[in-house]
Parts: structure tokens; C-alpha cells; sequence
């Protein structure tokens, strides 16, 4: 994002903070109690919106008040949180949910009260503040955990710095925890291809697949850290592209394709802006096990997976007749594969056959 | 490296390989039983090398014989492991350990027997062969699973891309399993800082530390992995840069630092090229929670942080005074601190005081 753009951007912000604050100010000289008006988050309250395709916050809201015992203290930090937010837009830096808490964190004057004890109250804070907010808490300038790897013909610029993702060796860019102020200046790509493991993005990017294929290449690591979801999210809704997901053939690969494509409870209130309801699952299916003669490298699921599985097949954003097959097949054989099974047939198996073939059938799952 | 260089080098490895399995075929056609000499791993046989300052293996040997029925099967394990490993060499392809695995697994023709059942048996005949031949498994294609980003003023070719460290905005180059054909061509900095949290690294690259001090910048994102230790081994070794290692103040921060100083027992045949004895401890130590008044961030101690620092003193290797010191410290004090509590006195101190302080005094551990 070019310097002037940021500026603006984090002016809107912080204006927005600067808003709440007088609405509370005001309040208080009007000698009113002071209020906030938050959607209730949690399980109770996520709904599975099918028609966009995704989990989101439901309709309940509740008040905090200034004035009330039980509400004092989360309100004070409400405060704490959102001046501190406004400094971080002001001052153009940016830190982690963990800094904020250590930076937040003191001994308020005359008492023997903390401002906060646990990280997890400054990141409950936090949350309420984007949501009450309606901004993401990445343009508050609060930073996720970062994680996961990129490569493809895309040109961004990041920070003034003008980087070509095809040409970072084998090493690929590192993707940070916020992604908010890339810019993709040039990009030559028919789709998206996500992958679980880092072994798998080893192999295909040794083997060029991206080149070979016109493809982006995004390695997760395990679950798709929240930088890596708003990456594919932007990708996905900038540039119209396809998204692949090719993950384990186990339900915590799945689950990591869910979270992908649809959000995750926990973020619920954020799922419009990290969810990708595009994203198709390309496998390892259970199916694949059989159809590609991996059963010498097939494992035998654990009680945890099958559990999991019959889970699965409750929630509604899994009931479509080929994910209802999938999971069956699994509790019923009871096994279950790594990416890396693949490598059974060859090394490059999975880059000369399994992906083009499963790509060009649009061989998918919804 | 260059293309014929990287050729050479994978062709003198793979004459490795293949001098020992002619030696083991001709051992076969004198009607000998063929057996190959390997050095003993394991805790009974890891010496503490002062004068290296390293983890190393000792002296003892064990021979393991083809026409024996305890050996028999780790031998094969060996003959099959030594052919994976030249054929990605004759290849010039890279594998995972897990894809390898994969790769050797399969039903031995006639019979119920597995080649290999578990990936922990294939695994360690990798270590055999690299103890046998004497080169890092790395030479011999197998990459460590990946971690770990880097930023500085630093130019590497990778891959036949040149890769500018000082030009990737905020993500960084991302550090690959295996470093050992990348070349440094171009290097300007004073020291090497390697500091163990993601937060910390994005603190120091947002306040553009690396540059101000004239340092390359590594995050390890907790213990740190095979390829950011070779790394490290490599600046240190091929510049004879300094390195300072800034952890968390607690026993499994300063058991990162000891990994990347002195090497670990489970790869101690590997210290030599992935220990840089030359590295210093710069903190977080138990006493900079005193002297930058970060009581208000530090926390309780729990009893596995008690115990490990117990065990850290009966170490040969941490046996200095100032050592001995920080460890009585935190038993007396029963406190530990992160990194990010230096966040409590701002955002910037780490940046700004804390680490320029201690660089300046030269205030390390040993």
C-alpha cells in the first residue's frame, strides 16, 4: 500500500476509535452511564449462513456498562484497549496480541488490581473491539502469529519493497502474520493451490509445479494461520481466482480446509473477511487411497479421527453427498492418509499426475 | 551454487554411496559375510567436547553384519536407504525423511514383511548413512522440515534466483529445510541476532534494527530447525560474523540457545556442521528482569522450569559462573519472563535500549 494510502487508512481508523471514545465521553458528561453495544460471540451465538457460505456471528447484542459491578473492569479495559489501539494507528507501528497485553499490563495506582492478568482478557478485548468496530483487528495494526510460504508468478509490493515470488529460491516468502497493506501489482496465475503440509510445497515447488501448472503456491503449515487465510481470501476475491485446497486425507485436514472455505467459531465475526466460500477440497480423499493404489501407505485411523468423522457428518456445511461418501468410507475401512503417501507411487507422483489429473477432471470436493 | 558445482558435489556423493555398496558386493563375491562399521548414537556414546566447545559422538563402533538374524533386516534397511539416497542425487531431486519413508515402503515380494513399518526405523538408517559416509544427510538430498524466516543486508543465489534479504517488506525470506546449495554472494552486516519469537522478529524488521545496526536478523519461531541451525553454523563459519542469540528467560529458551551453540544428542554426529560454538547468550537473562524493571511482566515459574534449571546446572556445558548465577537466580526468585515483557516498559525498548545496551557492553553469556 502506497504511504499515503496507509495514512488514510489508519486515519479512518483511529478516527473510528477516536468516535467510540467521545460517544463514552460524552455519555459521561451528560452524567448518563456509559455503554457499549457488543454482539454476543461464542458458540451460542455462530450461525451457519448457507448462503454465503459461511459461519458468522447470529443477531444477539449485549451492553456493557461503565456503571455495574460486573461489567466495571472489562469496560476500563475496553478503554485501555481500544488508546491503545489509536497509538499503534497514530505512531504507524504495529505489535502482537502478546506485546499488547505486556504493554497494557500494570498495577493500577492505589490498588493492588491488575488492568489485566491473563493475555487471554487484552485478546477477548481486542476481539470486541473489531467487532464493535466492524474493522479487523489486522487494521487496528495487531498482528497475527505468522506463519506459512508463498511462490508464483506475483509480483507485490510490501513495506516499499517491490518482491517477486518466483524468484525466492527454494526458500519461498515468508508470510507474515498481516497482510492488510500488501499491494499485488502483477499477477499471472489461473489458481490457488493450498497445501497442508510443508513437505508437499518442497516437492511442488522443486518440481516447478507453480510454473509448470500457472498456479500460486501456498504452504500452511498445518492450519492456515490467520496472515495465510486473509492472503487467500484477498487472492481469491481480487483476482477471481479458483482456490484448491490439498490437504491429509484425515478430518483435521479437512477441518483445515473448512476453516479455510468457510471461518471457524472462534472467528466467526471476522468469516466475511478470512473466509474463501470459493474454495474447493482436491483431496487426499478417501477414495484417493483406493483409486491411487495407496493402501500400503494408508494408516490405520485412530478413535480421535473416527470420532471426528461422525461429528463431521453433523454439521451442516459437510452435509453434501460426496463429503457424506468420504466420511462413511473412512469409518467404515477406518483408514485414513498423509500427503506424503503419495510418494508411494514416486517422488514425483503428485506433481506429474495426482494434481494435473484430479485439476483437469475438476475431479473436487464441494 | 552453481549448476556444474552442484553436479560435482551430488556426483562425489553419490561415488560415496556407491563405494559402499560395492565394497558390501564384494565382500559378498569372496564369500564373506558383508558388514559395515557404524559409530555408536545415543546417550552412552555423546561426549561433551570442551575444547570444541560441541556435543559430539564418542569413540564407540559397532559393526553390523548382513548374515546375522538381529542385524539382517537393518542391514537391507541400509542397502535400501544408501539406493534412495543416490537415485535423488543421480536425480537431482530433493525428498523429506517422511516422503522417503513412504518411498521404501512396501511388502517384500513373497512374504508378509514390511521393508520398513515405522517412518522412526527409515529415519534412523538415514542417520547410519550419514555417521557411515560422513556427509550431512542434507548433501545426501533429505530435507529437514522448514521453519524460520531471515532479513538483512544480504544477497544469496538460490535456486538460480538471486534473493536480496534486505528487499522482501515484512515477510521475510523464508528459511528452507535444506541450505546447503545456496551461495552467499554478497553480505554486509556486523553480527548475526537470532532471536526466538515470531513477535520479536516482526518488532525488530518493523523497527528496521537489522539495518540501523548493521546485523542479519533469523527467527527461529521457537527451537530451532535443522536448516536455520546449518545456517547460522554457515554465517558464522564462511564470514566469521558473531552470533547472539536472544531467547525467553527460561530453561527452554536457554536450551535453544545450547542447541544452536553446542549441538544436541540426538544429532550430536552432526555438530561439527550444525553447532556454532562461537555464539553467545545476549538474553533474556533472569537478572535483565531486575535490571529493566519488567517484574510487573515476569511469571511464575512452574515446577518442569524449576527442575530443568536444576538438571541445566549439573551440565558440563553450563557450568560458568555466570551461568550458575542465573540459574540460582531464577531457583531463588521462582520467576521466568518472555521476550515481548520487555513490551511492558514500550514497544520500541527492546529496539531502541534493551538490545543496543547489551550489544554495546558486550554483555553476553557464554
Amino acid at each position: 500500500m502506497d504511504f499515503e494510502v496507509r495514512v488514510a487508512k489508519s486515519k479512518e481508523n483511529a478516527d473510528r476509535i477516536l468516535k467510540l471514545g467521545k460517544e463514552v465521553e460524552k455519555t459521561i458528561f451528560e452524567g448518563e452511564n456509559p455503554s457499549i453495544v457488543l454482539p454476543v460471540r461464542g458458540k451460542r451465538n455462530v450461525v451457519w449462513d448457507k448462503d454465503a457460505g459461511l459461519l458468522s456471528l447470529g443477531d444477539s447484542t449485549s451492553k456493557r456498562y461503565f456503571i455495574n459491578v460486573a461489567h466495571a473492569k472489562k469496560f476500563m479495559q475496553t478503554m485501555l484497549v481500544g488508546a491503545f489501539s489509536k497509538q499503534l494507528l497514530d505512531e504507524d507501528i504495529h505489535a502482537s496480541l502478546r506485546e499488547a497485553f505486556y504493554s497494557l499490563k500494570h498495577t493500577i495506582k492505589g490498588s493492588e488490581e491488575n488492568t489485566f492478568d491473563e493475555q487471554k482478557e487484552s485478546d477477548d478485548v481486542f476481539v470486541d473491539l473489531e467487532v464493535a468496530l466492524a474493522v479487523l483487528r489486522d487494521q487496528l495494526h495487531i498482528n497475527a502469529d505468522r506463519r506459512g510460504v508463498a511462490a508464483g508468478d506475483v509480483v507485490i509490493k510490501d513495506r516499499g519493497d517491490l518482491i517477486n515470488w518466483s524468484k525466492l529460491g527454494s526458500g519461498g516468502w515468508a508470510i507474515p502474520g498481516n497482510v492488510e497493506e500488501l499491494e499485488f501489482k502483477d499477477l499471472n496465475a489461473d489458481f490457488i493451490l493450498v497445501v497442508e503440509k510443508n513437505a508437499t510445497f518442497d516437492r511442488l515447488h522443486e518440481d516447478k509445479f507453480w510454473k509448470k501448472h500457472n498456479c500460486v503456491l501456498i504452504g500452511t503449515q498445518g492450519q492456515a494461520a490467520r496472515g495465510i487465510r486473509r492472503l487467500i481470501h484477498r487472492l481469491n476475491h481480487e483476482f477471481k481466482l479458483p482456490v484448491y485446497v490439498f490437504t491429509d486425507s484425515d478430518p483435521y485436514g479437512w477441518y483445515i480446509y473448512s476453516v479455510i472455505k468457510m471461518g471457524s467459531m472462534n472467528l466467526a465475526h471476522a468469516s466475511e473477511e478470512l473466509g474463501t466460500p470459493d474454495a474447493k477440497f482436491l483431496g487426499l480423499t478417501v477414495s484417493d487411497i483406493y483409486k491411487y493404489e495407496l493402501r500400503g501407505a494408508a494408516i490405520r485411523a485412530k478413535d480421535v479421527d473416527l470420532r471426528r468423522a461422525q461429528e463431521m457428518l453433523k454439521y451442516p456445511w459437510f452435509k453434501h453427498k460426496e463429503w457424506e461418501a468420504e466420511l462413511n468410507l473412512m469409518l467404515k475401512h477406518k483408514i485414513k492418509a498423509e500427503q506424503e503417501a503419495l510418494a508411494q507411487r514416486n517422488l514425483k507422483f503428485v506433481s506429474d499426475t495426482y494434481l494435473p489429473e484430479k485439476i483437469e477432471a475438476k475431479n473436487f470436493l464441494p
